[in-house]
């Protein structure tokens, strides 16, 4: 589709929707900091840590533009979109402990326990937040949305935790857990928008939609990502997934190609019993690339790219719809 | 006050009070059962382990008499009862990980790793529940109520986690500790009943004064018993807070008589930096014992219990009042 085609001297699209969006995400970023206040001064300074290392601030800028795209310019969406980012950064929060525990696969602990006990308790903190800000907001119809997509998010983390290091994960497995994990809040991130702007459910359900399938293909890309010579070239960090045993779209392609010598390395580097050695994941990159696991898994990712730009045709046209479908684009066309 | 005294054969005041809400009790737990439920089998596994085993159930009580009392007779304070027991259980859930993490204070930990991540994440997904049984009932007064019990309950936990081994904490940060991790929750319980039942905001405040009144009396007067002998008698276990360096109304009356010699033992085993000894916790318990400090934080519960027993007074009498205030009797006069 010639709308995800983007040039290298494009200004990044992420940024150009930012652009768009100036003056709402200040207003944003002003509740962002004013509800992270806290008197027990740990909470300000740790979610302060993570929120003002900034992030994309994708999610909240999706609620913005969804709700501007339908013509709506009150103030109700700023403090939706912050309580968003709020729930995002406390599954990050929480994600933290789970993915950093230590005691996990033979490597040292990155938290100290206090950081540990931090980590849960202001990512508590920070979710509670987010009901506040819905509930200073008003709508049940959010609350409903939101509050359906936490439990959602929280059963996707179980479920990742019950696939990792298993490499008998089916595909399945895999999308519902990408689907639940990362793509509900994206999707009701979208899906509030047309429901603040007074739309019908229509537009809520296209919006939807499109959030769905952007974050299954924002994630899948994520995945492939993390095994990117590319990325690694840039000097980003590569492996972590594959250092946490997660079985994941570009391991899962290479499994179905896998002779009982590749199965055997994938099952005994992710299963987590003995420590992956210095090579295990050059050896990965390799099998990956004789399978061309990696092209195979951005593909997979362009053809929900190609369902959110599908779904984003009921919006009403204009330049921030054109944004919207640049931002599905570059979920599949980064190499970092 | 006469309504606090209870001979040794009456029954236990939550069964009391059990009996007299059965039939709501049991539709309460057919939604906690029903609700906890989830197509990621470790979930109910985990929060059925946690919820079947029982615990008091004390919050949920508390709603439904609270409702009750004011004569409303439908079915809201079910799902809602259940929301606050959900929210108890979330945070029993962080609290495990919190208390259990193992590489604190030099004790082995009682979670695997599995454990911790499980705990966090079906913390996680009850949390979310207990707003998706909220958003059920709709009522955004009852949203507020127990989003902002929720904020203070995680600011809570933080203020222990920062008061912990360090034995500068003083009365007040103490205070604030207990009436945020416990009191809050006992507070919120109560005051949705009336809200449930149609009632003013003078009702809602007593019922609220009630419910945070009762929640110090019972965080006080658990402190204390953490120490005692005599519940170390009936085989339960003791000194759990001892072993986890937290600074309680025993020890902080025991402090503010303490001389040189005994200040530094307790910075020494409540710091945490050296593994305690066996001899410790009889060492602890005969300086509280020399300094009476078991009987003075039982008198202080006390004062809260009679607190919550003025509160009372604003509501109708009858059974279920009469109820309630053997609760806050209960709460400052048991042995275990």
């Amino acid at each position: 589709m010639a709308e995800t085609a983007r040039k290298q001297n494009d200004p990044h699209p992420l940024e150009r929707l930012g652009t768009l969006l100036d003056s709402d995400m200040r207003a944003v970023n002003a509740i962002i900091l004013g509800k992270m206040q806290s008197p027990v001064e740990i909470i300000p300074q740790l979610a302060g840590h993570l929120i003002a290392a900034g992030g994309k601030r994708i999610r909240p800028l999706l609620t913005l533009a969804c709700t501007r795209l339908y013509g709506y310019e009150g103030d109700r969406p700023y403090r939706l979109a912050a309580s968003v980012e709020f729930i995002h950064t406390a599954t990050l929060l929480h994600d933290d402990v789970v993915d950093d525990s230590g005691e996990r696969r033979g490597r040292p602990s990155a938290n100290a326990v206090f950081g540990n006990l931090s980590s849960i308790l202001v990512g508590d903190f920070l979710f509670s937040r987010a009901f506040q800000l819905m509930v200073d907001d008003g709508s049940l119809e959010v609350l409903r949305i939101l509050s359906d997509a936490s439990a959602i998010i929280a059963q996707g983390e179980v479920m990742q935790m019950m696939t990792t290091g298993n490499i008998k994960t089916t595909f399945e497995d895999y999308e519902e857990v990408v689907k639940a994990k990362t793509a509900a809040l994206f999707a009701a991130a979208c899906e509030i928008g047309p429901i603040i702007a007074g739309e019908d459910t229509e537009a809520a359900s296209a919006m939807c939609e499109y959030g769905m399938n952007l974050g299954i293909a924002f994630q899948i890309a994520d995945d492939v990502l993390d095994y990117s010579a590319q990325r690694e070239k840039l000097g980003k960090t590569i492996g972590d997934d594959f250092r946490e045993g997660k079985v994941t779209a570009p391991v899962l392609i290479a499994l179905s190609e896998a002779d009982d010598n590749e199965r055997a390395f994938w099952a005994r580097v992710l299963a987590g019993e003995e420590a992956q050695s210095e090579s295990d994941l050059a050896r990965a990159q390799a099998i990956l690339a004789k399978h061309d696991a990696c092209s195979k898994g951005m593909t997979l990712a362009r053809t929900y790219a190609d369902k959110a730009l599908c779904a984003l045709q009921a919006a009403p046209a204009g330049d921030l719809r054109n944004a919207l479908a640049d931002i599905a684009g570059f979920a599949v066309e980064r190499e970092y």
